[in-house]
């Protein structure tokens, strides 16, 4: 006997937190359709060369390759995807013509990293990325629809209190460069920066001076890094705007401030985003906005949805500039943190809200009727098949967090009855046959799922 | 520039394809839903011992390994899964404690196969499989929720008329055995029947005398595979049971009229399904009911959805008895060739049937707030952020298949009204702001979408 058991940095799920996982993928498909997004999905494999050119790291990247390949094949040729935005890259360039432009879609695949087999590392985890995608040129009001998106998100999935951290590369880019640091010392700046929440601040100041930055100009970053959330849109402004380092940060500047009115016109409350100039993004692919999505009583979760704009999304693979602006969420990794921290509890493994249950295995005709006729009304229903005792049907019932048993035995059959039990009220009532449709409608709808 | 290109067997969607898929994946899902089944997701990676242990063929399965892999790394550890069954039984193995029996569920991923690059050969494809798994046994009444299933998913798609073939296994055996063949030769036969399609029915004749069967057995086994769809169940069933080859071959019968009965008090119509003595399956892990379905206007498609019941799963993993029975869709194959019929159309790309156009760029917050109110009442909503001409807003909407186009101007904002233009009647009327989601509520709905 093979003792089946997990491999290391594959997650799978029970089905009630499966359920779990669904529903949080169908609240982000529809708050991304809801802002116009049309799906797409590209193959897990991509070439390997494709993944290797655009930053992928040949350690990281599994290629794949028939376990019994042709002594030719030297299995270099495919590896699969490891995010989703190289896809999307190679998707745009090769279907260019296709494409109605501002291209918004969104991508909820499985990506594939082959890192060590450690405790808390996934070697494939969901990625749910939505991008806006323009032809040459794309209006900076689409970097305000992300966090309207992520709004919409994080309030549905009801996970409490979140915050939208919101700042533009530029303005640190702006002051970095303002302060006489050259190209690759803005990069380690921006870097030290993004690093804040690790190390700390006396660190980042420490690292700052070693890059040969003034403490004057320490001090100058470090008063915006403290403005607080309680601070005002108008003050934050009239403090960034009485200072000129150049053009880069003036841009930055203006940009932020027509993405925050923008935001605040698409009614995102106020208290579910930050202005916050600390916030840096490792990525050297961002150039303009960059967001960071926080809990507010789970901090040490780190940011649950990032992304940013970025000048040039297909490279390599086109002549053509496609500027973009997107967002992503790690599911995987997000979905049973919040799981174990309670903050999303674990439904019971059931999709069905109703057993019809098999009282005499004579009448079991009779009980495929009723499960038909509840199905008929749109009432996911479970008929329960086998022969066991009714005490093994209820605790079925009670393992799978059914709410409502049907019952009909030889007296309800004689009048044409059934006897409807309410698995949480405890109650059971019997009615006639052609009411119980509707009567297992009052009580679904009546009582909070 | 590299220029990018599709690799073979790994196909990919526009996004107005991807959203008829995403379509028919919903149908599908909500209707293995309404039965009960819950969902499981298992990682696209498996030992690569479980699936060769379980049937897989080493040339046609897919081994990952890391591009730069340590040079003790073998690679031949971990494999893409090519089938939902494998982790199916592995998956159930594992659980089987947490697990509720009888165990219901569904599955919706792809797999992978190593096949040759050539036309029509998929690489990777979706599987849409529901399986209920019993804990050492399983009712009958069990095999009858699949027609149930398939005939609601079909209904649902509306891709014309289709015919459920069911039958079941031990009536082929048990005629076979009847007629004095061996259990190799019984397997040869079997798969001489499941191939009558291609062969022709001569071929089968001459196949099945090239194995010792006689002619009087051979016409006996003509007679039922010769019987019509509109045959009436009750004379099949009068045929099938004045003959008496073995025990086997009574239990198939008597199974198959259970099947056939419930099936019919589960409400499945009549003209959907029919008693196919001729359909066989391939696969020797089937061992009594069989589905195949066939679109009635396209035999060509072959089976579009299959299956039957199992006597055992979990095989290796498990001492321990889990019969089964399930069905699975093969998506991915299916939809294109429904589509290049006809039999499906290709939806405009967009899942927004409204766009707020940009008429002048400083509004551009009045345009927002508008696309906020729309989304707020439900009603996915582009709006339109780049400047361009009006001329390239409507361009942009009639190749999006947009329905209703919202548009303001100086005079609209002055009396706080909107223009609402109905695209596909071509009309369009000006109407107060605050009427403007329930004026284009009526026209979504007045219109078939």
């Amino acid at each position: 006997m093979a003792k089946p058991s997990s491999i290391s940095g594959f997650p799978e799920f029970l089905p009630g937190e499966q359920i779990a996982f669904n529903r949080a993928v169908d609240i982000i498909r529809a708050n991304y359709e809801k802002a116009g997004a049309v799906p797409i999905e590209t193959p897990a494999v991509e070439r390997s060369d494709t993944l290797l050119a655009k930053g992928g790291n040949d350690k990281e990247i599994y290629g794949i390759r028939r376990l019994n390949a042709d002594s030719g094949d030297d299995g270099k040729d495919l590896a699969l995807h490891f995010d989703l935005t190289v896809p999307l890259a190679r998707y745009v360039a090769q279907y260019q013509r296709d494409l109605v432009f501002p291209f918004r879609r969104y991508q909820i695949q499985p990506v594939w990293r082959g890192e060590r087999a450690q405790a808390g590392r996934y070697r494939q985890f969901y990625q749910c990325d939505i991008d806006v995608i323009g032809d040459g040129e794309l209006s900076l009001l689409n970097d305000a629809e992300m966090p309207y998106i992520i709004h919409g998100i994080f309030s549905d999935m009801q996970i409490g209190d979140f915050n939208i951290h919101i700042n533009n590369r530029k303005i640190l880019q702006g002051m970095f460069a303002g302060f006489s640091l050259s190209g690759e010392a803005i990069h380690e700046a921006i870097g030290f920066v993004d690093a804040i929440e690790k190390t700390g601040i006396d660190k980042v100041k420490e690292n700052l001076a070693g890059l040969g930055l003034k403490v004057a100009s320490i001090d100058e970053l470090l008063e915006l890094f403290a403005l607080k959330e309680e601070t005002g849109h108008a003050e934050i402004f009239s403090l960034l705007q009485s200072k000129s380092y150049n053009d880069l940060y003036e841009r930055g500047v203006d940009e932020l401030k027509q993405v925050i009115q923008a935001v605040e016109n698409l009614g995102v409350p106020d208290n579910r985003y930050t202005i916050d100039l600390s916030i840096a993004r490792g990525l050297d692919y961002y150039t303009g906005t960059i967001y960071e999505t926080k809990l507010v009583q789970y901090p040490e979760l780190g940011s649950i949805c990032s992304g940013g704009r970025y000048d040039e999304l297909t490279g390599l693979f086109s002549k053509r500039k496609y500027p973009g602006v997107g967002i992503s969420i790690g599911l995987t990794r997000l979905l049973p943190r919040l799981m174990e921290l309670g903050v999303i509890k674990v439904p019971l493994p059931s999709v069905a809200p109703v057993l019809v249950a098999n009282l005499q295995a004579e009448y079991s005709g009779e009980y495929l009727k009723y499960g038909g006729m509840l199905r008929q009304a749109g009432i996911n229903t479970e008929v329960y098949l086998e022969n066991k005792k009714l005490n093994a049907q209820m605790k079925y019932a009670n393992r799978k967090g059914i709410r409502v048993v049907i019952l009909a035995g030889e007296d309800e059959f004689k009048d044409n009855s059934v006897v409807i039990k309410n698995m949480a009220a405890g109650e059971q009532e019997t009615v006639p046959l052609n009411e119980m449709v509707k009567k297992v409608q009052v009580i679904l709808g009546g009582t909070i799922s």
